[in-house]
């Protein structure tokens, strides 16, 4: 039995039909955070402990070993201060304890749920939605996977951006979608390189993918440049993913405008969810949306794809999508603005801080979202090979999560999440400090 | 514009450069029903209103229409006698409130509700599970499109049971996976045609498809059976994906055997969900658990493609999840029992009223699950030509809805779910024997 057994686990797993079932090889930003977090588990009985703990003016310590401050994934709800209005809770507790609501909802969502989420979005748009052109998904991880699926072809292509977010990469490569990036411009507030947009696409692109406001980079982009993105698309004869989880979390100079304001130039289709703005990504509620006035999306077998594919794909809770429309109609305004003060706040404590710490460079202050990407320079820096070495002994050294720029496509930076609370931001600024003076020549007497 | 516009759609939508965007042709079970239940809607406006209302001895009525009694999916809770246990809810309102579970849970799971899964689920083997083998989903759905997803390859083909439940299908056909079907043998008690197993698969058959117990046809298969099964699928050196959504659900004489139990026989992946066990399909709680004891999943390409997998879907909200371990350990054998119960009493109703209508025959007496698969004698019906036309017919006059047996496979069969209130399905089908009678060739005087 034994050899048969290892037959099938050869037929099956390793392939040996010559068969490609590889798993692509995309970083995912949870596995390696979830390696970073292994290795400061292990600092304090480790040999190195007396140099950690001697490095620095610790604030917060678990025994003898520092309470780690993750900086490293874009879940605000691990801090506090940033919590969940209180008439979201309440309005899932009602629709759960009303009993009418464990049964299944349709694939594409709770009619009253699309139709909320419709009124939601047409507030800045132009052209008002309808019901039918938003799907509800299981937050807007379901929402890429779906947009991405429903598009894919044989021997299709996709534009990412870089950096970017992986799930994008990762969810072409199982979809055997061919992954063509283009760069965002750091000296230019990270807009998309046009140019290199026009060169790389061809007949075979099904989307441009645009996350605004902006992960891993938190900037926002202007109306200006939106359109001139959706006139490309336009006149590549393409769509454009627009990538909106982090809408209107703004608090620099410029508003944000949704990219549907533009889905008459080129379709659109809007991936979103409750998680960021409403601080419940674990509640799953996220929103796929079509875009477009000149109904390209309404094609009957398009409409007939998402619909397939939505039946295949297990949605968010029926509760939970049953409170939708009134956590959008009770949710008060001095709630948002409440979140944005305190990123405005907390991104000014990361820029003020950074400034300080010479072997680190910001070129574009963030402007939204919850992240920045931040450069190193190593040049500065004794025996840090590169940005994933830098993370590991960070880790490792000053329980300090960051993510290295690798996962999001930019070796060499770190993106910084700073949806944290103000004092453990700043005590894990005071570390990283420690850290890199530690680490550079001038400390080390190199030179 | 408008002409740019129209080459977007035709190159993006239509797929005017020879590639397949084709949307698989399946039919799906609420796609049918939506259209059956809209068949209904209009009924009272019609003409055929004297008719319809002419026939029955009608018990319910809402004005001059009938309510609409849905025998067709298997959603119990619509039903206020199917209702779940307290201790779920107060479970999830728990959580909910503890404001700990808004944030993002690892993508495989949270580890206590992997470990609870495993757990309840090792009552019934003889090889325990742990954690690491439990993968937790959004609903059963979720399962079975990551199952099919990380077993998918070039070429790959997959065994399918008929009848069956079509989301399996759709799902191959999305992942370009050639469907296989094999026949359930009516007369052995639906059991699977082993014959017509071997004569199918290839060195490119990555799985054989079992549910159990039965959806559509309400078997529970024995020790024995299963245990063949897993031979074969040992023989073929392929592996069981178990679906046992139902698990449990079994009130005949046989009990139910886990095809985990002969795991080491054969590689098997469960799956599964609080759905139907707790009444909650809308809460979308449901597992992947590699039953395994030889470690052919332990491969580590094959978790780390699971586990990747699981980082593009968008599983359960966290809090669900949370609530998982206090659920599986608060829920009282009372409460299973009573659901049994009455489905053992649904059952037996279904199968005495059947009996009273020449139409149709039931071949095999439901022993689990909700649902069982009857044939149409087409031959005394006088106007009706397949199970589609029955179906819509039946709709419309008697504002009673049954799934036609095409969706599932079988054509000229219809699957009735008897997870309903016994009052309701006793009128159901007392409405059913009407039109059967009304369109009878006897009563229309043709033989």
């Amino acid at each position: 039995m034994e050899t048969n057994v290892v037959k099938v686990k050869s037929n099956m797993v390793d392939g040996d039909t010559n068969q490609d079932i590889e798993t692509p090889n995309n970083i995912t930003i949870k596995g390696i955070l979830g390696l970073l977090m292994a290795n400061t588990e292990t600092a304090s009985d480790d040999e190195d402990e007396d140099i950690v703990n001697g490095g620095g003016n610790l604030l917060i310590k678990m025994k003898k070993k520092k309470k780690v401050i993750s900086l490293g994934m874009g879940d605000p709800t691990a801090f506090s201060c940033f919590h969940s209005p209180a008439v979201a809770q309440d309005a899932v507790l009602e629709t759960l304890a009303s009993h009418k609501f464990n049964g299944y909802a349709p694939t594409v969502g709770l009619p009253q749920t699309r139709k909320a989420i419709a009124d939601y979005l047409s507030r800045d748009l132009p052209d008002k939605l309808c019901a039918d052109d938003v799907y509800i998904t299981a937050g807007c991880t379901q929402a890429i996977e779906t947009a991405l699926s429903i598009l894919a072809r044989p021997g299709s292509n996709i534009l990412l951006p870089r950096p970017g977010f992986p799930i994008y990469a990762l969810c072409a490569a199982f979809r055997h979608i061919e992954v063509r990036y283009f760069d965002l411009i750091p000296d230019k507030g990270w807009e998309v390189d046009l140019n290199a947009v026009e060169a790389l696409a061809d007949r075979n692109t099904i989307a441009i993918v645009v996350i605004n406001p902006g992960n891993p980079c938190g900037n926002v982009y202007s109306y200006q440049h939106l359109k001139e993105i959706a006139e490309t698309a336009k006149k590549l004869r393409t769509i454009v993913i627009a990538d909106e989880v982090y809408g209107h979390l703004v608090f620099g100079a410029k508003p944000f405008v949704p990219m549907g304001v533009f889905g008459a130039i080129a379709p659109v289709l809007t991936l979103g969810s409750l998680s960021k703005r409403w601080l419940v990504p674990g509640w799953r509620l996220g929103w796929l949306v079509t875009n477009d006035p000149n109904g390209t999306f309404k094609n009957p077998k398009f409409v007939e794809r998402i619909k397939k594919y939505c039946d295949i794909c297990g949605g968010p809770a029926t509760f939970i999508q049953a409170a939708v429309p009134r956590i959008i109609e009770k949710t008060e305004e001095v709630f948002f603005r409440k979140t944005i003060n305190l990123l405005r706040w907390t991104s000014d404590i990361c820029c003020e801080k950074m400034k300080e710490i010479p072997c680190i460079s910001c070129p574009h202050k963030p402007e939204g979202s919850m992240a920045v990407m931040v450069k190193l320079n190593l040049s500065i820096l004794s025996d840090i090979s590169d940005d994933i070495d830098f993370c590991f002994k960070l880790a490792k050294e000053e329980s300090v999560i960051v993510l290295p720029g690798l996962a999001v496509g930019l070796k060499n930076w770190i993106r910084i999440t700073f949806a944290a609370d103000p004092s453990s931001l700043e005590e894990a600024l005071g570390r990283l400090k420690s850290f890199c003076h530690r680490h550079s020549y001038q400390q080390n007497g190199h030179c």
